[in-house]
């Protein structure tokens, strides 16, 4: 029974379903739980003592939601996160996240040199820029900010799928970032099969029902955990 | 610096506060991160492989709300919930919730019988019944579900605050749950200072500047987790 890796379009369709009949969950509460696991997984690979000063890459999807409640987190964590958001999105939600995050007294920045400035005392990036709705080319500014993030050499954590890399055939993308973790939500992408990092899964929130249906065959969380590690080597396994 | 017990009246005006412009935070997200603190808890004390059938007793209120998602999530961990809820709040976000625990397949009860014979084949109760805005009398068909879960001799977790305790003054009434575990949901309630049992706090989403506002002195949780256990006694120094 292996983990199943997701295409774009069963990514979806969870998604949907999610927030259906099937599941009757709010947006609220999935990104919630999303941002959670992914400032858990940051908090277990690189902690606060060493790594306090956080720079927290967001888009304008869903994604950069994910990576404004994980800020948030993060600072309640006793991190000192910065959050880099050139382009709110639209939704409601976004306003509301950012502002909690204002609250949090969490800076934003939202211009290129303030980010080149930003990573030079910065000492892990969370990366929540694009999600599995990414479509190429990648536009600007985040061509430029991913450029940034990477020549900052700075350990990245990467939510659901790498930021600049195809969601289904993984790295194909020059300036794609390469990230040290990854942290999957609800089921891994068919793009990170290759992936060679640490990887964790969160989104402990998808029903038996769902995870029958789509042959999911998820990990076992470990006790009441929000995040679990996934074996390394499974996603070679995986690919033989 | 001690830690400040709220009256009802203050913890009205802090939940007021968050949900306001000073945090900006949606009913659904601070009543899913209360709820996933209620059932870390429970499983924290009653590990599931002993005691994996917990009797969740939901009051029609903001407190059943977080029994409700207190109940999904235990089911997540792999416990056997079942929800006590004789009466559904008519707030929408109450259904929806009930919803999300009937796609996880965790069973609803409402009746009188129903209780005394579920009880019967549970290991531990989660009482989320009464909240801090329960006013007294105890109305039927909580006296008869309270008197039947002390009867039951079950450990008793409380959410906040025992059913059937005075927010303020304590356990004052007869038919009051006597518990063995709590959990305070921000801050402990003035009623609770004579706890004897294990006490524990969640809601981590207490901005900085409303902690030092209302001089709430909460105790540091450690690393990134959603609970923190006040240490045995604390209540009777605050006392003295």
């Amino acid at each position: 029974m292996t983990l199943r890796y997701l295409t774009a379009n069963l990514a979806q369709q969870i998604d949907e379903e999610l927030m259906g009949a099937a599941g009757a969950f709010s947006l609220d509460q999935l990104m919630e739980l999303a941002g959670l696991a992914c400032a858990q997984t940051l908090a277990t690979v690189y902690p606060r003592e060493r790594y306090s000063r956080v720079l927290v890459g967001c888009g304008p999807g869903n994604q950069g939601g994910d990576g404004l409640v994980a800020a948030r987190h993060l600072a309640m964590f006793g991190y000192k996160p910065t959050v880099y958001l050139p382009k709110l999105g639209s939704k409601e939600i976004y306003k509301r996240l950012h502002s909690q995050c204002q609250n949090m007294d969490i800076a934003t920045i939202n211009t290129e040199d303030d980010l080149r400035r930003r990573l030079e005392e910065s000492d892990v990036v969370l990366d929540a820029i694009f999600g599995f709705s990414f479509q190429p080319p990648i536009r600007s500014p985040f061509d430029t900010a991913l450029k940034l993030i990477t020549d900052s050499k700075l350990p990245i954590v990467s939510v659901d799928i790498p930021s600049g890399w195809n969601v289904e055939e993984g790295n194909k993308d020059h300036v794609a970032l390469r990230p040290d973790v990854l942290i999957s939500l609800t089921a891994p992408k068919e793009g990170v099969r290759g992936f060679k990092g640490r990887h964790f899964l969160g989104g402990r929130f998808v029903t038996k029902e769902m995870e029958r249906k789509y042959q999911l065959n998820l990990p076992e969380y470990p006790g009441f955990a929000q995040i679990v590690e996934l074996p390394s080597g499974v996603s070679q396994k995986e690919k033989l």
